[in-house]
């Protein structure tokens, strides 16, 4: 069986956990699309927060404690950044975490593309999925916002990094722009993995700034909603609060109430042109209304590698009990 | 009274503490013109060890101890570099010390020259001298070696840093190469402060490789040979060592013994086309033969800042008891 895993970061490097300890028991193949709308260029550093906290998670290496960034982490060089003023000051580098990033820069700057580079850390990693970028062209999420007091208040694009790390989201915020998506190619593996799949997963990632921009690419989301492997979803809400980060604060600005039911539909059902095929919810969500979409409700807070595979194994056995929507047949040739 | 002093790194910069102790003095104004040609971009950052040892032993960052880099240094990036297996592998860069080449690197790549970056990097460790790089441009120490045994013998050139830090300068060595020096322009100020200076200082660095490639920058040279302040060196060598580092081994690639004199006579006397117009040595040195440049024996050991000022001193003094071969009138308009 081969699985698909759309995700961002921390949330999804979790679920990814779960997802390869289910592969390694029933021997299937996992490649995970991950999110690059939270790249940023920082101190000359081509930083990729999801694609690290993927890879470091799987590899053994993030610190499990804070939940994000690399184990036994110092901060030497932020401590020396900040005493030379060098901006951005709002976002600190950790030192384990610079060497990726060196590597990464180097790779990039002679002339490797972000998936090139990904597969080359991943020599190290060792994480045991595949991981490919969404796309190796530049995307990055911006936020359009006011400043709080000017008069006539300007709008403003900032990138999501300087939105969330620095202002912790606290701006009048009116949407977000994929800068870059619309020329995007997805990165090399990306559509035939998708092609090839017997099931896609969407992580319980930030639907509004992690999935988002991976489905924004221009041929991703087609290949989802065209495809004929069935898509389940699964919630990162529970009980009306997301399961970690921000979710709860991008829902509002694109008006969406913050519960699994309103997530659900705002990916939307295939038989009316959004994604899904299934939706796993928690338990306490199970009487949701979901827009026409399959719901099944398994416990989906990821407090271990078991429990986690667990919810992956509900998320397989919901995407067998659906009739995907998609129109092409399935790669051994036989229409479900 | 304007002194400028030519310097390379560690040794000048000792030097330089003492410069500045008989400067505060006397009220002089120091100007270090410092060599570039051991820079090198690594893991995409552009490394300046002279500039850096200057600024960090002057700003009260520096190693005392370890006589290079930073105090209180760490090396979590290069751990987790060599963890990658990122080339080079011979060269460690420590965390505080990253921190100012990503500052360097950052405002280089945003169109700054060295320079600049190196006066806005002085603005933290406010060294107490102006520091001016020799060159803005490219200019890069390479050396020129055989490899020990291939059959025939191939000629290849490597960067400086490679030929001492990853071979400790034991390969079969054939000369230095200042690449980029004929095309080089000295940097802004450099010339200006000689033309202004009261006199001149050539650091006890490296004759070959610190002190020559300052030289080779085009005008550089010339307004020392043709100026009207005086030339006083300090010889590196006492008693036929080196005082720090490897002038022994770098004058045997030249066929010069590794004595005061015969670096005199490397410099040469400005009677005779030569940059010196007068030397300083140690008194067990003090019997030399040098070519006709007036010497004075004066302890060259650097073991403090007193000390060093009082060789500080006595140069200068060296400088006002010559007379300078130089044929340009003084800024003040009154030829000696």
């Amino acid at each position: 069986m081969r699985i698909v895993v759309l995700t961002g970061g921390i949330g999804g490097a979790k679920f990814l956990v779960g997802v390869r300890a289910y592969a390694r028991r029933t021997g299937a193949e996992v490649t995970a699309v991950v999110n690059v709308g939270d790249d940023a260029v920082l101190h000359g550093l081509r930083v990729c927060p999801d694609l690290d906290s993927v890879m470091y998670t799987l590899g053994g290496g993030a610190d499990a404690q804070r939940g994000w960034g690399r184990a036994g982490e110092t901060w030497a060089v932020k401590e020396e950044l900040t005493a030379y003023r060098a901006e951005p000051t709002w976002f600190g580098l950790g030192d384990r975490d610079i060497a990726t990033h060196l590597v990464r820069t180097t790779m990039m700057n002679a002339g490797y593309p972000l998936s090139a580079v990904t597969d080359a850390l991943c020599v190290r990693w060792n994480p045991g999925v595949r991981m490919i970028p969404a796309t190796d062209d530049r995307l990055e999420t911006h936020v359009v916002v006011s400043d709080p007091d000017p008069a006539p208040p300007a709008q403003r694009a900032i990138h999501f990094q300087e939105w969330w790390v620095r202002h912790r989201g606290a701006l009048p915020t009116h949407r977000f722009v994929f800068v870059g998506a619309a020329q995007a190619e997805p990165a090399p593996g990306v559509l035939d993995a998708l092609a090839a799949a017997d099931v896609v997963l969407i992580a319980p990632s930030n639907p509004v700034v992690s999935v988002a921009p991976v489905l924004a690419v221009p041929g991703i989301r087609e290949a989802l909603v065209g495809g004929a492997a069935p898509v389940v979803g699964v919630s990162p809400i529970i009980g009306d609060a997301p399961v970690r980060g921000m979710a709860d604060r991008c829902l509002a600005v694109l008006d969406v109430p913050c519960t699994a039911a309103a997530v659900a539909g705002l990916y939307g059902s295939r038989r009316s042109g959004g994604v899904l095929d299934g939706w796993l919810v928690d338990p306490v969500d199970a009487a949701a209304e979901t827009d026409g979409v399959p719901v099944r409700a398994v416990p989906l807070w990821m407090t271990d590698e078991t429990a986690t595979a667990q919810m992956v194994a509900a998320a397989v056995e919901l995407a067998g009990s659906v009739e995907p929507a998609g129109t092409r047949p399935r790669p051994d040739g036989v229409a479900r």
